[in-house]
């Protein structure tokens, strides 16, 4: 088993080398930026939305396996960039390559906000997409083109969709790190009132869903959360808590957005009983991890 | 006004190039085959799926509009190509690229196989899309692409829902052309009873359709169709008299699909209230049309 890891430097990416190694696979993974070495794995730095890169990486690499997490995610961007239609034309490239190179397993990265955010639980069989942003509109719609040619040629393609994710590494202006340094420093953590409840997963589980679901053959979208809702101000607590310094939480110091739905929660029901997959991280140790790395 | 128009030389773009001339269009016409010259309108010989020739033309052309009607229909074999996605990619691309070099209005060639055709009669308004096909599949991910980049960005962009068309020049084994063909050689018609109803269109009126859309504002989906829906039966009949050999007409010798819909009709109260386009050629002078160049 041959595995062409994209994004393999990106925030998910990074932490699914090793668990591929250990589990048998030859890695190979893509950055855009060049990288150090990395022990029992190899590295290509290649622009993929370049096809020639892209066409000489494949021949030369000659995956059996893809798992494709590369995209444009800055974080405050990501929701609006035209960047995001620039990705599905590279992402469709890419599929349709690593098909006529003789790949038989790909899994690629989808978001929860391909959903109707409206309806709080998130099922994969259930529940409407209706994206509400460029970015949620462009990974519904290479899943549905993936999955829909994936149907009809037969080839084995999954869609993780990842909820909320959160670890060490991530930009400081996101929520978890956010709290957390301020904290750190001594200094006021002003924070929305955090009613709004949503599914968090550490990264590393989440690297971990993503490797599982590729030495499955479980099909179409799955996706790849917790299961379990969280409401901001308790995960706020709990960093706090962890800190000692929950004096300087200040919950509701911010406005919360109208547009922010109550509820977001992955239905996960897939993921556990057709992958088999569960989480190895309770959402205190994963906090621990982030609050450590600081 | 400069207009690029891509797949110039294919069904409907190659009558699409006179009105738009006659309408104060600078013409430029794309093909990926090497075209003869056409007096008042320039020929561009590129593959629109290599960047680098997309980008040198877009660059020297500079277009104010963008007509996109390029992609791969190949009879027969087009609902299920994986061509499909790579025309997506391709479009994508071409959409972004438009924009980059100032491009203010855009229209961008879809199908009534968006639609659940489970309804019959096709509203943009109100009929879910759930195409069957990855043909449908790929038009509808790129409609739903293109339309929310272009709210966002505040691109001029529509998106034209073409039904059924026909007219001179379509492959020889399509419905219309093989009734009238075999009819004109004195040989037997064979074909389904014809009792499901569809909206054609001759190609002229089709093409002059999008000339209309892509001089107006109006924005979003709009069906491009005849609004009527007649039997496959009702029109043999019509060539069938037209030609004066209803005495051959088969109708029924072969099995009709339990796939196929019995109604798929256009809502164009859109294209008339909106754009205010009409048909200019009744269904038998467009029938005669097609026989007279057999």
């Amino acid at each position: 088993m041959r595995v062409l890891v994209t994004g393999a430097s990106g925030f998910i990416g990074r932490h699914a080398l090793e668990p591929l190694r250990s589990q048998g696979f030859e890695v190979h993974g893509v950055s855009a930026r060049g990288t150090g070495e990395t022990p029992g794995m190899m590295w290509h730095t290649v622009d993929l939305h370049d096809r020639l890169q892209r066409r000489a990486l494949l021949d030369a690499v000659r995956p059996t396996h893809l798992l494709h997490l590369a995209w444009s995610t800055e974080h405050g961007t990501f929701w609006t960039s035209p960047k995001n239609l620039r990705w599905v034309a590279t992402s469709l490239e890419l599929l349709l390559e690593f098909v006529e190179i003789g790949g038989q397993r790909a899994v690629m990265a989808g978001t929860c906000a391909e959903y109707d955010w409206t309806y709080g639980c998130c099922s994969e069989v259930d529940t409407p997409r209706r994206p509400a942003t460029i970015y949620g509109v462009a990974k519904n719609a290479l899943f549905e083109m993936s999955s829909t040619y994936a149907a009809v040629t037969g080839l084995s393609l999954a869609w993780g969709r990842v909820f909320f994710l959160f670890g060490p590494g991530e930009p400081i202006t996101r929520f978890v790190p956010s709290v957390a340094s301020a904290l750190l420093h001594g200094t006021e953590a002003r924070c929305t009132a955090g009613h709004q409840r949503r599914d968090f997963l550490h990264v590393r589980d989440v690297a971990a869903a993503f490797v599982a679901l590729l030495r499955s053959d479980v099909r179409g979208a799955i996706n790849i959360g917790s299961g379990s809702a969280h409401s901001l101000s308790d995960i706020a607590h709990r960093i706090a808590t962890s800190i000692g310094r929950p004096e300087l939480l200040r919950l509701g110091a911010l406005p919360t957005s109208p547009d922010e739905p109550p509820l977001i929660v992955a239905d996960v029901t897939r993921l556990r009983n057709e992958v088999g997959w569960y989480p190895t991280l309770s959402l205190d140790d994963g906090l621990a991890d982030v609050i450590g790395s600081l």
